[in-house]
């Protein structure tokens, strides 16, 4: 059985090489403890963590999956005990305020933990994850008492948490939510409703599981508007640290799924549970919404880890199956047939694989700098900034959960073919990958609503174009500088043409929207998947930038890893970026090509 | 659970009216019993069959699986009843000679009969489907006493066939191939070897299983020139149409794969077992190879059928599901919120769903003529004409086979897709067709093999880009007839451009591969699926032109139907077509980018 090794070079070239993580960190009010050494100690950690625990109970938990015996859901052999594991590391309190128990590390680092976590065993990485939705949330709207008594035992891993948003009747449009929440004489609601795809939603990793529940009050304005959320803990707190008497809310069942088995999927009843409200009646969305931007960088992470950890497994593969001879000549004359690598369309697939799990971890860590910066105006009570960098990430959130799941699945889908017919038998792992990987265009909102956040909401709505200019005009100023040097030429010419062409394409949009509302429905995928293109381009040149001064300056000791840098981002540019100008020409082409055809007329039998 | 309906006015429309087949059956020298009375009964029992006894057993077969019990397989519940009712139908032998016990109807109406129970239940498909590929070896290459003692009850149906290529060292490799042929002193040979990936290799559903086996005689070349052909039994014949002793063949094993859950995959051990050359010693893999076309399209089905399906079921689903409000203003005013299909992209994806069926579908039925006349020679004794065919059929093969399972697979994708996350629920059956599906790019050759095959071998080492030069000449011809139409002209005018592309790139790569052999497997991908983009686009100007007739001259009854053709045949040229160019930069891109990365360098770790 394969498994995963954490690709701590290519982390550390980014944190101090590209991105300058070690001034970055200085410069936060919340950085001083995040030195150098602490990071690298924490890396190397949840490495070791990742490899030895997680890994090795990613394929047994999926063939075991979870199980909901007397309305309790068991999770697979051996997760329990790593979730104490976890705990016992404070892993979960990693980037928590330390007031409420957690070590007050920046949220970047939170960020590069999940990455590990998550590229190790994704369905156990939601349990936590689901958590930190829960603990924000209450970090941010909670009363002091409501911290006091939720968001310390989450934040030492001791209790979880989920996000109960959707109802069988609505997922993106929640608007159309129907739980209710009755007010009670002691302060307290009962709440009625149900809830469906709740992850984590119940297991028995935590002696408590907290529930923040969307619900409506009575007479509440219908839509969004009449919206509140409410904690509903799975055991009512005995006011002492602990839990005392059952609440009324149970799994009513498990879903049987394609893939994350090992991360329990539950139906959740709630049948008059008490309840606690937490924010604004009424102004329930908005409070679930504010960290919608880290929780979808986290499922981005989605498509980072499959992309990854699949291409681990065929990059080994594919240097020990022999099939066939290269066509160039024999390359292992010594063997019956040549290794797979040596054949021009299998590196294809190999490098794609791995333009997208480096390009796309650069693309992770640079939005974590803007994390970092929104959580630490929170924390200073700056709201100002909080916003203003809530904004900056608000603009690249879309490009990388909507197009970087979508490439994660394609790189998932190469790891196996990579395998041939093998990568189909359960064995191989390759398969169980692409499972897994298959939910993350689906869920915190799918590619198409990405797709209207970027384009309809943060593009044109919030910024009138704003957005594109301000980030193409960063990315056009690095590419400036690049074009003296005969090796970054190439990279910057293409670059300083894409942003001009973003730009264009923004406006066209613009103008023709005006008089054509169905327009940014019918071009807003073309729009995601060309800017994230576009962004990855941004990135490929960032670390070309670095490999080239490097191997100029650095000496030749580690020469390899930056031609390696190098060869890559020309991969990506010559077979990958081209994508880019099929999105632009499909992106412009008429709505009318879309819309003309009646729904009755979609199909016709007999 | 949603359903199959047959796509029967699709299909007439192909058949009746884009392709001429009624006069196509008339040119075929076994093609007087297929007139359209005949032809529209056959479809439409078949319809009638695959929709309400196939269908239904479609999700309760892979949550069941095949089962191996006492080294004997049996299938899912059901499906023994169903086989016996596809027995009793003659439907086994819809296109075998008469002489065998078959219909003596032509290929093509055996194809029409695969692509509706392939759509309807793939996995049960496959068992008859493997049957073909022996009954074809058997007739093309078997001695009167094979024929007579195999061929008529693989005919009937009442036997099972497979095709034993596959063993664990080697599968696109076969020249590795090491199970051993001893003869005896009677004329048999004792077989000892073990096979993987067999398909159908044991099962309940025929008394008895034909085995044709790759197999070395002793001192035999090594390669693929050592190779012979074998007949297995599972039991060895009576003599008198029945079976006798168990032979030494056994499925030792069945593989645990993503999907496909009812079609058993066996491990066969062959223990000494008892085998009996077929066709000449060490011409083995010709011999299979003949009718691999054929065997390569049935397979291309599987991008069909899949898309059709996923896009049935989406399509029911976009019409009853509400989620928010079309960009363009309400469209359901009565409800809550507008049905999915109101929105622009969720009609990007079902149209590109229906765009890669109906396309896809028609790709289909312009090989089958093809593959009619080569049967056809086959049966006239007439070598050349059969050969002439294979060699236009063998163009097209690895393109259909390549292309439309590739796209098959991301319109059954973007089926699950339009579902959001309940398409990852297993009930709905979307993410079913996905894991059934994804195996269609990785068995009869990777996409991978089929790129080498067509660019490689059909194109630059058999004919010098002639392949290319004679049917561009096809499609050239039929735009600039198209020229003079207003609603044809984009369509003709992108094809004449695309077609003139299509032989510049096939030049440049022809001389540049004279020096870099690499370049050949580095483009190979990019050039197969070009050519499948464009010989899409042939097909949907060919449905395109027939839309325009009709509605000029035909009446208005079926209006809505023409239009339909036309207005998805303008979404496929302006929003999948545009994907042929970036395949055409990526395909010219320097060989380097793929190779100057040595193996050792492709991951660092620490």
């Amino acid at each position: 059985m394969p498994t995963y090794k954490a690709p701590l070079r290519d982390m550390k070239f980014l944190l101090n090489e590209v991105f300058n993580y070690p001034r970055h960190y200085q410069s936060l009010s919340n950085g001083e403890n995040a030195t150098p050494d602490i990071v690298d100690a924490i890396l190397g950690e949840c490495a070791r963590f990742c490899e030895e625990v997680l890994s090795p109970l990613y394929q047994s938990g999926d063939e075991e999956g979870c199980k909901l015996e007397n309305g309790e859901v068991t999770t697979p052999k051996g997760y329990k005990e790593a979730y104490q594991q976890y705990v016992t590391g404070g892993w979960q309190g990693l980037s928590a305020p330390e007031e409420v128990g957690g070590q007050g590390l920046p949220a970047s680092i939170g960020l590069f933990k999940q990455e590990m976590m998550g590229t190790a065993n994704w369905s156990f990485s939601m349990y936590p994850g689901l958590s930190l939705g829960a603990m924000n949330t209450i970090q941010l709207h909670g009363s002091e008492e409501q911290i006091a008594t939720y968001l310390v035992p989450l934040t030492e891993g001791r209790w979880g948490g989920t996000m109960c948003l959707t109802e069988p009747q609505c997922g993106t449009d929640l608007g159309q939510v129907r739980t209710k929440a009755e007010p009670q004489a002691d302060g307290s609601y009962k709440v009625t409703g149900t809830k469906i795809f709740i992850s984590s939603g119940d297991h028995d990793l935590t002696e408590n599981i907290v529930h923040i529940v969307l619900a409506r009050l009575p007479d509440a304005p219908k839509g969004t508007r009449g919206i509140s959320l409410f904690i509903v803990p799975k055991f009512l707190p005995d006011g002492n640290g602990g839990v005392g008497e059952r609440n009324g809310v149970s799994c009513g069942s498990l879903e049987k799924k394609m893939g994350i088995k090992a991360s329990a999927t539950c139906v959740m009843n709630f049948d008059g549970a008490t309840g606690f409200l937490i924010g604004p009646e009424n102004e329930g969305l908005n409070c679930m919404f504010t960290f919608m931007n880290t929780a979808r960088i986290g499922t981005a992470i989605q498509g980072v880890g499959p992309a990854e950890l699949s291409y681990q497994w065929a990059l080994e593969y594919a240097r020990e199956r022999r099939s066939m001879r290269a066509l160039s000549g024999k390359k292992d004359p010594q063997h019956a047939a040549d290794a797979l690598i040596h054949h021009a369309d299998v590196r294809r697939m190999l490098l794609t694989q791995k333009a997208v799990a480096e390009g796309g971890r650069a693309m992770l860590y640079y939005a974590a700098r803007l994390a970092d910066h929104m959580v630490a105006g929170h924390l200073e009570g700056d709201d100002k900034k909080a916003a203003a960098y809530d904004d900056k990430l608000g603009f690249l959130t879309p490009i990388l959960k909507g197009f970087l799941t979508e490439l994660g699945y394609e790189s998932a889908n190469l790891g196996m073919q990579v395998f041939g017919g093998h990568g189909y038998i359960r064995e191989h792992g390759m398969e169980q990958i692409v499972r897994d990987t298959r939910i993350a265009t689906l869920y915190e909102g799918t590619t198409g609503i990405q797709a209207l956040d970027l384009l309809g909401r943060k593009v044109l709505l919030m910024t009138q174009g704003g957005a594109v200019r301000e980030f193409t005009l960063k990315i056009a100023n690095f590419a400036r500088k690049q074009l003296t040097d005969k090796r970054m030429r190439p990279f910057a010419l293409e670059l300083l043409k894409l942003t001009a062409q973003w730009n264009l394409l923004t406006v066209r949009i613009m103008l023709a929207a005006r008089k054509d509302r169905d327009l940014v429905s019918a071009a807003a995928n073309d729009f995601l998947m060309f800017s994230g293109y576009v962004t990855m381009a941004y990135m490929w040149a960032r670390m070309a930038a670095v490999a080239v001064d490097k191997l100029d300056n650095g000496g030749n000791d580690a020469a390899e890893f930056y031609n390696a840098k190098l060869a890559t981002a020309e991969f990506y540019y010559d077979r990958l970026l081209p994508r880019a100008q099929a999105h632009a020409t499909s992106m412009l082409s008429p709505t009318r090509n879309l819309m003309q055809l009646e729904a009755d007329h979609m199909a016709f039998t007999a």
